[in-house]
């Protein structure tokens, strides 16, 4: 008998039918002989929802207060599912994050999980329950309830699979699993039966929105057999694993992020420590930065290039723009028609050929590059955003991902 | 500085504006110099949409799961108000059930309250905050989420007066305080300054819904000063309290209550044991009987009728007929066309003259009088539906209500 961690997202359960499909499919898994453990988030639209009730009082909720609000999203999910499931003639019961207990930090709306008590959840199983956890949810060491933002119910599930030492952790999305490219982009894209944790990484971080980074760490970390498969259709979907041929290099696949910022400061003087400044007042603000370009010195100054997420743009430029007298810069500018193209595979670094190969399929196709970055296993490059599909579709076809 | 524990009902808090306002006049409270923590219900309809929701899911789902996704009503409202405190430049914090400590028993849906520990909130008061807190749940010794009932908003609020040995509870409500018959039938009814908890108690049982039993019962018992008042004005309300001259004779209201049926068990033997027989039944399903009458006894049978709520009324008929041959009675029969009047006050029991003076009130307008039934402090009678508000007139008028 094995012991399952199953992760189904909002649009997986966002209405009745939804919700039955979804527990005839967990009891199937169960009759094969299966502990289940079942994380769930809020149905489809209600965290909007809840977000629209809350700014119709006040621009400026307290954070605490907002877990408070949003946290019962992911609780009416987890009694709806559950009392499914004891329709169909089985036992269930549902789990709040304070009830697993799921201690996180005090960082609300992006708390992270310190520690998981798993013993009621244990108890539940023994008992002969599938139990339903609500995810995205944990509550600090004062008992206030958290949430763990971006990506949060994946992450529950995945700290839940650690703490009771799940034999896997089935993340159900709206796809089949981590193909080569967006489908809908590339025609012959291929789906991967598996992946390494590293390059599910890159991917996520790159733009493959399918599953949050901060799931993929953990599940490296404590080495969680991890899936990923559509709630829609019984397909296997892509194992992500530690993975031993790493001196093999394989070119995974191309992902593209649309949702890219890129600003420029003009005229910094050429001295020690302009780069640190500029980038330590954006840290102070939480603002990540991606790719950094710096030009080389003409006339004693340098323009600094970065990227954003679009969502960052106006803050980073006005904190600049607010202290462009200590940077002794001339003027801050920005980009929004730019996106990232980048392949993602191990052992990238020692086959300097990859990258040959990626621009040589972008200038195949005359698209310009305004920014390179590399790292251990990918390799992106900033271009202009009409151009994301052409580049993809030359990428994917110069690696010849479409076969095995 | 007092401590006020104030409850707001659901339609009270029902959209955006109204929760201001309910934020201000908690504000205002505050500023004259007391502490507070305040009791909400969930917003308007909000709980009948979640029942809705498990109903498309299941005709009976699992009362532990119920527990669950209600009390999510209830962590809405508390997350939106203490939001909106804080919008107005107060500190307020909002806290479940489970975080303010209100452990109940395990009776999912109709849970009693057990304890309370009342640290949490005091630390809270002792930090500036205005502690909100969600009415109508507690957990059990197990977390898991209880709900109270009927009522359990207001019991929540007398329960933490008590545990907070609060100046007073202030139970804010749709109309003005107590009034000695409803205003919507009887023109010249008067608002009450004050009442005993025994005479409010039978109010509330003989149908002047404004404050539910539990919590008068709990007031009672620990002595709390409970004031009842109305959200949309400034109007002293009605305070319930301890009041000394039980001696007096003084007949306080006049209640009506239409959500009656009147069951009978006709050609029961004329044998003892047999009311016994037939009321153990019904209490075993949890059904309450209120007036009973029982017929002298003709060719050795009798005929027992009594009264139960309308929506028992089915429950008991097919209890009744599937035992109608342990009973060894002909047949059962209900009516619903009835309806009860009743006077309330303290001392009735020793002013034999006061039943008089309600039958001839009666008498003179030509009703007649299907079931009478008495206590310590009221005189009940059930009659024609029809006849209610031309009864509530009478009586009204006979005892000189109108006047002070």
């Amino acid at each position: 008998m094995g012991l399952i961690v199953q992760k189904y997202g909002g649009s997986s359960i966002a209405d009745t039918q939804k919700i039955m499909n979804v527990a005839k499919r967990i009891i199937d898994t169960h009759k094969e002989g299966n502990q289940m453990v079942v994380v769930v988030s809020a149905q489809g639209d209600t965290t909007d929802n809840l977000i629209k009730m809350a700014k119709e009082i006040t621009d400026n909720p307290s954070s605490r207060e907002m877990d408070m609000l949003l946290s019962t999203g992911e609780q009416i999910s987890i009694a709806l599912l559950a009392m499914a499931i004891g329709e169909l003639g089985y036992k269930a019961v549902s789990l709040t994050g304070a009830q697993v207990g799921i201690k996180t930090n005090s960082d609300y709306s992006n708390a992270r999980i310190e520690t998981i008590d798993s013993d009621r959840v244990k108890r539940e199983l023994d008992d002969g329950n599938i139990v339903i956890v609500a995810g995205f949810q944990g509550v600090d060491c004062e008992y206030n309830i958290t949430t763990l933002g971006r990506g949060g119910s994946d992450t529950t599930a995945v700290a839940l699979a650690v703490a009771l030492d799940a034999d896997r952790c089935e993340i159900f999305t709206d796809v089949d699993g981590i193909y080569t490219a967006d489908p809908r982009i590339v025609d012959d894209a291929r789906k991967l039966s598996e992946i390494s944790y590293d390059e599910m990484l890159e991917l996520a971080s790159l733009g493959a929105r399918v599953l949050h980074n901060r799931s993929v760490e953990l599940a490296k970390k404590y080495n969680v057999r991890l899936v990923v498969r559509s709630s829609l259709n019984n397909n296997d979907g892509t194992e992500v694993k530690d993975m031993a041929d790493m001196e093999k290099m394989v070119v995974r696949g191309v992902a593209h992020d649309y949702d890219i910022a890129q600003i420029s400061v003009v005229g910094v003087p050429d001295e020690p420590g302009m780069a640190y400044k500029l980038f330590k007042m954006l840290a102070d603000e939480n603002i990540n930065v991606d790719i950094i370009l710096q030009s080389t010195a003409r006339d004693n100054t340098r323009d600094i290039s970065f990227t954003v997420a679009k969502s960052n743009r106006d803050r980073a430029i006005s904190i600049i723009e607010d202290n462009l007298s200590l940077l002794d810069a001339r003027s801050v500018s920005y980009s929004d028609g730019v996106a990232k193209v980048s392949i993602v595979g191990a052992g990238m670094v020692e086959n300097p050929g990859i990258a040959c190969m990626m621009f040589e399929a972008l200038a195949e196709e005359g698209i310009n590059i305004h920014m390179i970055s590399t790292s251990e296993i990918k390799i992106s490059c900033l271009i202009k955003a009409d151009d994301v599909e052409k580049a993809m579709v030359a990428i994917h076809k110069k690696f010849k991902l479409n076969c095995e």
